[in-house]
């Protein structure tokens, strides 16, 4: 189904809606500058918008809707009459600044990790759990990238035949890890002759000890590694899709892996389903679902790929397909934008949510 | 463990040891070129050698061993007095060739998937299933690249734990789809900002109506669809894998993907094991199996990769861990070289164990 789960709402002719001031915290990250882009595009009933950034950043100009808008330095005071404040400039700007914007009447949401697995803060992706909203205590937290594109393609699933187990493998963009990633990334592919040896600076961590190419490459390390070998990033999955989902009992295993791709978080994602449902069951699920569009003909040679879904709304479902050893597993391919539905998009749903549920 | 399973045979201070007259079949190829390089470099007992391909490529010169052999055009008789024949020129090619050489007295060892799945045709991986080539009735089938280095990994896993689910996850290198997927690629890589509509007429498939751009993107197609949504690729790993570990209860689940890689094949390999070993355990069955070698160190970040991995023997196995949600569950990062353990050096360990196991 074409994205549509939350209408954009729109002002035109209808000057008595009630606007918001909101803020964006990191607006000149790559996320930050999508989120704006994304307020424009929604036409957000955004009557004041506030750009903040580090003091390294304050002082770039961003266009919106038509006007120039200096970017601030972040101070406590900045969010004094915020109503919305969407953030994505780090974690430690999040543990910073976000009680203080909650102190001063703001609702936070929060697209980094701070927050996401703490039990008084509700993780959302509208699409699957929008009623936990309701419970916030000022932070909602917006899911990490490869877990929101999963949790809608599974989400159907799960409310017409049960889910029981995801075994997940990710193809992940190098845009998750920033800018400079992008730039190395194109560095390293114009030089295909050496790539065993290109400079390497940023991947798979920045702050890590080793750092390998990426180009003509796969990486199996996303984030740091916790103490039982996974990733940050794998956890992040296996976590985040239980408390989305609601279902402790959920087996979710996953492996993270970073590819030569610019933009588009790819995932070969197994399922378990408590039915045996046709695929053609499956499939019209998934064609149904909220903000998901299937894409599956092989015929046609028609399947989602990252190239084609950057800067689209989207999560793209095809490959479908009957486990023959198993007629309870099925296979799904889902790729998705991760800048925009895996954050900025989903950020902003979670402040539309918030006004169409009247809890700004 | 280090490659080691079957020593090369050192000819040298031996001079009564028996050679044999080897043909490889589609000398000019990708793997061709690759077969020719393996038997070198292990000094195989080839008393004899014959380069031989289609008119198109007959009269190139190859050299072997200090020495300069001109390619021939291959027809039936070119297989007269030949022991060994190596074939890597296409599926029809084989079904055309490899019972002409039989005839006239040689063992083919296959690498097209012409006779792979024939019941009469064993398919050989030396550190697997060795002694199914007794039962040999002329030809020995080598496996598709991806089912290789999966099965390396496994067996050990089976031998010692017992093995009841496989759910892999590829991620392919081009050269899988032969030089001119390389050329495409490098092509594709060097412009960056054009990677949407770069043009592309190789992958995934030469002959399939819709070429897709493989830099910067992730294609959820290798080889053709078959009716049931599978690739072919997809159900070479489901049925060889069964074949070669002799288990068709054993269930696979497979999802192959192409990647914007030059060479090496990367799996992410979820294994249900009937067992329920620690995860020191499944390491160490991993270190001490034949052809594999344990690579797993997160404090070091140390795992494998594929660029890495480009011209090496082994099949690198790490990012081992346990499934938190299930004891029996547990995660392997397999890489290996396509071209060589995954073709040419598994044909000729093949070569190599006939003579060992006095088969020719």
């Amino acid at each position: 189904m074409k994205y549509d789960t939350i209408t954009p709402i729109n002002l035109e002719g209808e000057s008595s809606v009630k606007t918001y001031k909101v803020a964006i915290m990191g607006a000149t990250g790559a996320v930050g500058q999508q989120m704006k882009v994304q307020l424009e595009k929604r036409n957000f009933p955004a009557g004041e918008i506030l750009f903040l950034a580090s003091s390294r950043s304050a002082g770039q100009e961003i266009e919106f809707k038509g006007k120039t808008y200096i970017v601030q330095e972040a101070v406590p005071e900045s969010f004094e009459g915020v109503d919305i404040a969407l953030f994505s400039a780090g974690g430690s700007i999040s543990e910073k600044f976000a009680p203080e914007a909650v102190k001063r009447g703001a609702v936070v949401i929060d697209n980094t990790s701070a927050f996401r697995m703490d039990p008084e803060v509700p993780l959302v992706v509208p699409e699957v759990n929008k009623k936990d909203m309701r419970l916030h205590n000022g932070i909602i937290s917006n899911p990490n990238c490869s877990t929101i594109q999963m949790v809608c393609a599974l989400q159907p699933l799960k409310e017409q035949f049960g889910l029981s187990k995801v075994v997940v493998s990710t193809y992940q963009a190098v845009s998750g890890a920033g800018i400079g990633a992008i730039n190395e990334l194109k560095d390293q592919a114009a030089d295909f002759d050496n790539a065993k040896q290109a400079d390497a600076s940023v991947l798979p961590v920045k702050s890590a000890d080793k750092h390998y190419p990426i180009a003509f490459n796969a990486i199996p390390q996303i984030d740091v590694f916790a103490d039982n070998g996974y990733t940050l990033e794998e956890m992040k999955m296996i976590n985040e899709t239980k408390k989305i989902m609601h279902d402790d009992k959920l087996s979710v295993a996953a492996t993270c892996v970073r590819l030569p791709v610019v933009t588009g978080h790819s995932e070969s994602v197994y399922v378990e389903l408590e039915g045996a449902p046709s695929v053609e069951e499956v499939k019209q699920a998934i064609a149904e679902a909220a903000g998901v569009e299937l894409m599956d003909d092989p015929s046609q040679q028609l399947y989602p790929m990252p190239l084609m879904a950057e800067g689209l709304d989207e999560v793209f479902v095809g490959r479908i397909r009957q486990d023959p050893d198993n007629p309870q597993g099925f296979h799904l391919w889902v790729v998705s934008d991760n800048l925009v539905k895996g954050a900025a998009l989903n950020s902003v749903q979670i402040a539309e949510s918030l006004i169409e549920e009247k809890i700004v």
